[in-house]
């Protein structure tokens, strides 16, 4: 199955083939004739679909995902609903990232009305919708549009009336008509990469190209890099194409690729289908369309450090859990105090005046070079130890001012993270 | 062992015994004299104590419970730490409740050093305390208190010092040297009975007899009571005492009583002891203290109406399902109106002029009387139905004015809910 996206040409991908059953479109009552009351779509407009109620539950669950927490355009709190002859289709929006995905009419006991290939659709106000059709009961949701302004959901003795919004307004799909570049890779390594890299995307809007996180493809590898000028994390792995691929690069937003990568099941494929202003994510159960960040990214192979003073190779999990008991007494600054020791070991300080003191020792695996002594953000090292996925991590020096290099020892140079010291009166 | 907790004379009763193992108290180092480095207590006042890091932390989580999360008090936000001959004493304070435990000295591997009975004590930063207890590895954990300025906790390689405060300002934990009244019961019944009826209770302090609990003891019976004059829950239970106990009464504050119900294990006994100001549960690994809400609770007796005009039963799973749903379009108000109909079934409906409407049908078990329209607030009548354990409920309505009374069918007349009706225009 996943092999059709592959091979499906370029542009507008049909929607996504899952949930084949359990829907069911038409102006007819179908399997749940005792719901209906109203008039049939020749009569009166009306259009309706059957679905069962864990597959729209969590077909909301995911487009909810694109529906924003705080918004100055109201209609973007709402979730696009479509009632089509192919199935349901559910869209959601916060302007920058747009998630969509499809309740697919049922092969089986599919009602024979006449219903327009398009169809109707409203807006319907994401929470209630959501709130509502988790809290039925398991069974078969009758989905009822009419007039263009209401949405009605039946569920065994239950009728709801939901007032909507004309859709006129709603941001549209791209529609990415003219796609340059695809790209087919397992959820499990997509997911893996988004994570190891996408925390250290900037929270802020400031520089927007730093809130974005760099995807560089060429034509054998694809890499991911993030920084928020002060951290800075890469991980770079083979992708083979079994028809080939272009070389590729942009910036992707950082907040929509670590929502695809809560997303995403370890099981299955994701094709990648940009154009030059958006980029798609397209699974089994959904699609997820972002609007690229334009600019030129700030050059990157510069950043790492030629040489080091000191290499020092610790258990991963042993140094975390020490900085984040460490970092528990570094106050607002969080600032942690690293120094090496000559008994093979490192030394985590910090402290405020007010509430107290704390000093750590790590045992080192490996320490080479010169002795260490250097001060960074105990939380942004937290975020870094806590995506590296190896046993064993590798610090390299460079001098008091020049950034740590984390380096996951398994992965060898696969991944790369940096952390710029914090300059103290220590 | 509970048996002699009920035995014992009132008054106050010694800390319990659970948590025997595990601690040691003294000067010299016991079973780690890798860690030690300062002056003996002898030279210098320092004294010791080791714990292993699980115990430490779950007595730490329990009183964190009296932690206040506002306070204009700041030693508040401390825990009062003591080590004495026999152990370790952590108390927690929010002025109204106090939860107190204690950590024994081992029997064997004990120190002989001379501790003092009451030993030295700090108020050290809760917050702080706790989330570093938590984060250290499961191995033993030193803790030392020096100059009564400074808590210093090793463990492995960590070494971390607290800066307190002198516990001079803490609150006394109540002595309860005149206990009038004694009662032990399962923790099991008195979890169910607190989770059946402190949620009832007023939130607002406006009232603060209504903020509180009843709990009335005839010799026999304790039944709790709570009401916010909006809704009202009382449960009753035969409570016999090998000893016998006399009649009391007390109002009890209700979020201290709630607090209480999420820490009792389901195995084990309480003791309450209570003197004319405070009250004390006791558990095997705790003792909660509670000042008393003085004055008259309003009279209880009069509130149930002698006679209803219909009494209909339903399945308490189902109509609570359905209150939820419906009372997610039920706006700020939460109005939801309920309505008999002759088909052996009550409707439900409620909504907004802006969001939508609902209306659910919950068939009935049975159906006497009169048919019946009222409103009322669909949030208290869901917390009413989470908090009945019976298969099925009836209620019983009065008239339009007076209180809907539910009464779960299984527990029969010992448990009884009220709620006022909502007069609406409908």
């Amino acid at each position: 199955m996943f092999g059709n996206f592959a091979r499906r040409s370029l542009g507008r991908a049909g929607p996504p083939l899952r949930r084949a059953a359990g829907v069911q479109v038409g102006a007819h009552p179908g399997a749940y004739p005792g719901a209906f009351r109203g008039k049939s779509r020749e009569a009166g407009g009306r259009v309706r679909a059957a679905v069962s109620q864990p597959l729209l539950s969590e077909a909301l669950q995911q487009v909810a995902r694109a529906v924003p927490s705080h918004s100055a355009i109201p209609i973007l709190y709402g979730i696009h609903l479509r009632l089509h002859r192919d199935g349901i289709t559910l869209v959601a929006s916060n302007s920058v990232m747009t998630i969509r995905t499809e309740l697919c009419r049922s092969d089986t006991g599919a009602s024979t009305a006449p219903i327009p290939d398009e169809g109707p659709s409203l807006v319907v106000p994401a929470r209630y919708f959501i709130d509502i059709v988790r809290k039925l009961t398991s069974g078969p949701v009758l989905l009822e549009l009419e007039d263009r302004k209401t949405l009605t959901v039946r569920s065994g003795d239950g009728l709801f009336r939901l007032f909507g919004l004309d859709p006129f307004l709603f941001p549209e799909t791209p529609r990415m008509d003219r796609a340059k570049w695809q790209l087919t890779l397992s959820n499990e390594l997509l997911k893996s990469m988004i994570r190891q890299v996408a925390f250290a995307a900037s929270s802020s809007e400031a520089r927007p190209l730093l809130s974005g996180v760099l995807c560089r493809y060429d034509g054998r590898h694809l890499r991911l890099v993030a920084t928020d000028s002060v951290r800075f994390a890469s991980r770079t792995s083979p992708v083979d194409q079994p028809f080939g691929a272009d070389a590729y690069e942009a910036v992707i937003p950082g907040k929509s690729l670590s929502e695809l990568g809560k997303m995403l099941d370890e099981q299955g494929e994701t094709t990648i289908v940009a154009d030059d202003a958006h980029i798609r994510f397209q699974t089994a159960s959904m699609s997820l369309y972002c609007s690229l960040i334009h600019g030129a990214y700030p050059p990157i192979d510069k950043l790492v450090p030629s040489s080091s003073i000191a290499d020092v190779t610790v258990d991963t999990k042993s140094v975390l859990q020490a900085i984040e008991r460490v970092t528990l007494l570094s106050g607002e600054g969080s600032v942690v105090r690293l120094r090496t020791n000559p008994q093979q070991a490192i030394e985590l300080i910090s402290g405020t005046t007010e509430i107290g003191d704390v000093r750590e020792e790590v045992r080192t695996e490996s320490m080479l070079g010169q002795p260490v002594a250097v001060s960074f953000n105990g939380k942004y090292m937290i975020d870094i130890l806590r995506a590296v996925s190896s046993a064993s991590v590798t610090f390299r020096f460079s001098d008091k001012l020049g950034p740590i290099v984390a380096v996951p020892v398994e992965q060898g140079p696969s991944s790369l993270y940096l952390l710029t010291p914090i300059r103290t009166a220590l």
